[in-house]
């Protein structure tokens, strides 16, 4: 065994120096102007009007923190940063950060002990769950980037009849990405999206992208409100159960199985650690998000949500690992 | 080459995440509870008047950050954090936090692209380096058990003679270890200590607790102006030339080149990153840092340091890698 150091706690503590160089780094579009050619701290402060004291000491972080590499004084382009850091991409990912450094988000974790002392949010009684939450268009259109590559994955383990005609509900909808993509891909399918008016204002925009505005319909308002109609074929649950306790989605899981047709199923999208929650670290990290921020939420593991779904009438649930993303998929037969 | 991913995106942008969950695990004083035996979640929530939840959760992330293990639903402490996290023991490195992660060091970084635009902190004029600022104290006495370690390696390669009167003159002294430990060691020496007034009083507490008193001497003001006197043997200057730009620095060194007797040394302790500026990751860091909360600060190469030295008076200057540190010794003769 090696001797104990404090390494780890100092780097630790100080994590947030990462957070904030890279978020400085987005702002000044560094990862761009490298791909344009300006590659020495002298180029860049002058593409960017900057001090080049000041690109040389960022860029140099940014080197040892595995985004750039370093030789001869010029800086290039790791793959990851290339594809998701370059503005000029549709694959850049840099405008999450309008959304996961929003302050909604930050100041959920300014005060992690009385987090854990309350069990939830200090934020404000609901916390991102209030209703209208102006935060969730910001999520709308700052995750579209990401959500794309995870939508288009999703067709590929659901498989529907090409030949009918087949209705889809898509709750918490937000950029309507993943109704969209089967929305395009099946001719004959119709979807119904639900969230907040403010954020389906974006899933509209897409569907009209997409071209698929005749077959997209909005339903505004708390899905555990509204009307959704029945005879549904796919019910698409992305990424949102998280943000409640069992009582609560359970009450949700029952009113789905009523909107849901014969055959119908439940398509979870999730961040889903294994049964003794120390993996995967994505899933893990994700429940202290929601923890900080959401009065009851948390990442719930497959046995759990296995229940939940047994508990409100489904057959049987099963889950699918996608090719490439930190979320796993749960389907639920009615 | 493996498919881009934006996972180390992700990541570093929610740094921030690991920072403010291990503040929250030291000041609910976790990694103490688990040393004196409650190791599952209920008992870590009872001893703490925590919820069972919010423990949960925040010990689940603990754990995949490296801070704790979990087998059967309880939790154990690493070697590091069992020896450097536990609040009982002297090696405990938590109270750097006050420091760490004091208004003045967080707020330095709100703003990295307006730092690197301008080359320097942004939070005031003078950063960190204002007279008298009150930052310093809390550095005084929130890194004493840190710069306890370094401080007594440092005796092991600076070598003086037992038998004859020493004099050493400790520059930004702080809590006074690095010449208190010489003091300790050699009765004959005596040490006249140079920071602001409010800084000394910690140095102040720290001779009398070592039973040096009467060979330790306070010199308050900043070093630029006050009267050093001379004859000096040794220099120590611990963590202080960072914070200058080199034209700075050489006025400095001049000053102290006088007031060091025939034979003298200086003694720098610094963050000195290779010639390229890759590594170590620490002090690449720490330019950031130096950027950030400071007017003209930064991490300087040997190379640099050798050449401010040799530029003010000094015949040469050595590098010396201590055993277990991020940081270096450099020692520079008059």
């Amino acid at each position: 065994m090696s001797t104990p150091t404090p390494e780890l706690f100092f780097r630790s503590i100080n994590a947030f120096h990462l957070t904030q160089a890279l978020k400085g780094a987005i702002e000044l579009d560094i990862f761009t102007a490298v791909a344009e050619g300006a590659t020495t701290a002298k180029a860049l402060a002058e593409k960017r009007q900057a001090s080049e004291r000041g690109m040389r000491i960022l860029c140099d972080y940014l080197t040892i923190t595995g985004f750039l590499t370093k030789a001869n004084g010029a800086y290039s382009l790791t793959p990851d940063s290339a594809m998701f850091l370059d503005r000029r991409l549709p694959s850049y990912v840099g405008g999450s950060v309008e959304f996961l450094l929003s302050p909604m988000l930050t100041q959920s974790f300014d005060d992690v002990a009385a987090v854990v002392r309350k069990g939830g949010t200090v934020v404000s009684e609901d916390g991102t769950m209030s209703h209208d939450n102006p935060v969730w268009v910001k999520f709308a259109r700052a995750m579209q980037p990401l959500a794309f590559g995870l939508a288009q994955t999703l067709t590929g383990p659901i498989k529907l009849d090409p030949n009918k005609k087949t209705k889809v509900l898509d709750i918490a909808a937000s950029h309507g990405l993943y109704g969209l993509m089967f929305a395009q891909q099946y001719p004959n399918l119709e979807v119904v999206a639900v969230d907040w008016a403010n954020v389906l204002e974006v899933g509209k925009e897409n569907a009209a992208k997409f071209g698929v505005s005749e077959r997209w319909r909005a339903l505004p308002g708390s899905i555990f409100d509204v009307d959704l109609g029945d005879g549904y074929d796919l019910v698409l649950l992305p990424n949102f159960l998280h943000h409640f306790d069992p009582p609560t989605i359970e009450k949700l899981l029952r009113k789905i199985h009523a909107a849901l047709g014969e055959g119908g199923r439940v398509v979870t999208v999730e961040f889903v650690p294994n049964e003794t929650r120390t993996e995967p670290p994505q899933s893990v990290t994700f429940a202290l998000v929601m923890l900080a921020s959401t009065a009851n939420g948390d990442a719930y593991t497959f046995a759990e949500y296995e229940k939940m779904f047994a508990n409100t009438g489904f057959s049987r649930s099963e889950i699918v690992q996608l090719p490439v993303s930190f979320e796993q998929v749960i389907v639920s037969y009615k």
